[in-house]
């Protein structure tokens, strides 16, 4: 067997593996950076170098132990997540060093694979780390996840809450293009800044400097809610359903206000209001889409080439900040998409 | 003109108005009942001579003064209602003395009408109060209520609260039709008996009895639930949520629990339990169906000839009664469908 490679090739891998359940918020302490022998490439397979590795609200989720709609880490496991990686060495046909490949190898340096579920990117078309955002999982969730769900049409108002994240400012934006008026709720007067000054909603507010979200929510929505993308729940959510418009449609598409929670929280139920309005919540996991992302990263990719959708990275250096990294995104540090970029020295 | 005429022809109207809007459960005190002069007909009119009040929970919500889907009732307005009657004075071309109609004239024992909104009974076809249950309103409730929203498949598992009433007890039998394990939820063990031992539901419990509705539920859904069709809403809904199948329907008919609630009381938001079983909770009010009606009676009528469908009426007898109907029915002493039986000195 003749390896193609290039040199020189390493031979320790570094990942971080689930240590504890975390309780409430993460901490460092939850994760364990440790060290595993790369294995010399049997036939067919390929050695990944990670150049980025995505961090995500949902990966709380998997911290939990509950198994949900996917099965959740196992303490000693290595934590799971989106990567893009360079082949650095290779005895799978298909693949060639050098090759830039987007998949889900999770937290760590390297990877060993035999090629499935990995995606070779073309750098000329878009910045390989957009494979993690507005060409990847965020944007196929913010694409179907709006469209699909809520269903816009337009003129009519689209709520987005977590709107500087990831997903939600394709959200406001996709809004846009479709016609509606895009109202955006963030926790920072930065983040308002950016949504309204460059992203284009119509109208922003930061929900940390808001002391009544009911009263807030009434002035930048005079006109009711008809499409509410909900990102963060809780009390936020609660102030909504007053403004529903009749048939409103609600996706529910993450609820980072609660992820950190040991009990649910008591809140508003939302059945009274669903049922006056005639209105509709519905909760969705971007996977369910699978068989359309062609379609989705066809149209995200042309709006992105005219200039209809901007997008943003918070880039943090260094593999060793991944924990910091993903406790950052749950406090909301994150504007656009939060990465961390492993620095090879290859 | 010429009037044709029943003799003889009353002249004074009983009717029931608003008095107070109620704080929590109605009081007979919120209602007054006062006496009209019957005006005399013009061309094109007829006089009605009311033979049944229906009695349905959604009556409180007009008493609120809050509007929704529907305008409320105001003080010292004739409360709104449907009603079935017969003609006793006609100047309508399209009317004659005898015949025996549905419409909405509220409560009240007289009313004159010029024809719009009546629908003609045939008594030879079904009893003329089946107009205002399993063929009328209530029918058309169950029937688009939970096909359309909850989108039954056979071998699901569906679960109906308020299942002893005029819509939930005709839920749980088109599931059966539908190929479903059909479970209800209902609040004595008599109603219990008659859903299981009656109408074919699969199992029933007494939710009065179960000191842990989640628990109980669990026991009586070992494989989840697909399909939740809700009357009630309050801790019952919230049990159900953690027991929702993957692509789970909820369907909001109805929140009895909670109308006569000063304030909202705080409960479980279901939105995390949406997001990961990819679920939708969706609001529905009958008249949006209203344009399919005619399909549904006539299907319901004909599983009703197959002897598929079975219903119970809990007549109460007397004008004078319809208050205390109405708080019965909100306190769920109705099995099946409540009437007002209106007896006419004719």
């Amino acid at each position: 067997m003749t390896a193609s490679t290039a040199s020189p090739l390493p031979s320790v891998n570094r990942q971080f593996v689930l240590r504890a359940r975390p309780v409430g918020m993460p901490k460092e302490s939850d994760f364990q950076l440790v060290e595993a022998r790369i294995p010399a490439l049997t036939q067919g397979q390929l050695l990944l170098a990670t150049l980025f590795l995505s961090v995500d609200p949902y990966m709380r989720g998997r911290m939990t132990g509950i198994r949900t709609y996917a099965d959740p880490v196992d303490i000693g496991q290595v934590m799971v997540g989106g990567t893009v990686g360079k082949v650095i060495q290779t005895t799978h046909p298909q693949f060639q060093v050098g090759d830039v490949v987007a998949g889900y190898w999770g937290w760590q340096e390297f990877a060993v694979s035999d090629g499935k579920g990995l995606q070779k990117l073309d750098p000329h078309v878009a910045p390989p780390s957009t494979a993690l955002g507005v060409l990847g999982m965020p944007g196929m969730t913010a694409y179907f996840g709006f469209l699909d769900i809520c269903q816009p049409k337009p003129a009519e108002s689209a709520v987005v809450s977590g709107a500087a994240g990831a997903v939600g400012s394709l959200v406001g934006q996709i809004a846009k293009i479709k016609g509606c008026r895009a109202v955006g709720i963030a926790g920072s007067d930065d983040k308002i800044r950016w949504l309204t000054g460059e992203l284009g909603f119509d109208a922003a507010f930061n929900y940390k400097a808001s002391g009544n979200y009911a009263q807030t929510l009434k002035e930048f929505c005079p006109r009711g809610i008809d499409c509410y993308f909900d990102n963060v729940g809780g009390p936020l959510t609660d102030a909504v359903l007053p403004l529903l418009n009749l048939r409103a449609r609600m996706s529910i598409c993450g609820q980072i206000s609660q992820y950190n929670a040991a009990q649910p929280e008591p809140g508003v139920r939302p059945y009274i209001h669903l049922l006056t309005k005639q209105a509709r919540a519905e909760g969705f996991i971007v996977s369910q889409f699978a068989d359309r992302f062609h379609q989705g990263v066809r149209q995200m990719a042309e709006w992105l080439k005219e200039g209809k959708l901007k997008y943003r990275e918070t880039v943090i250096e260094g593999f060793e900040n991944m924990p910091r990294a993903l406790i950052g995104v749950l406090g909301g540090d994150n504007t656009g998409k939060m990465l961390v970029a492993v620095r090879q020295a290859l």
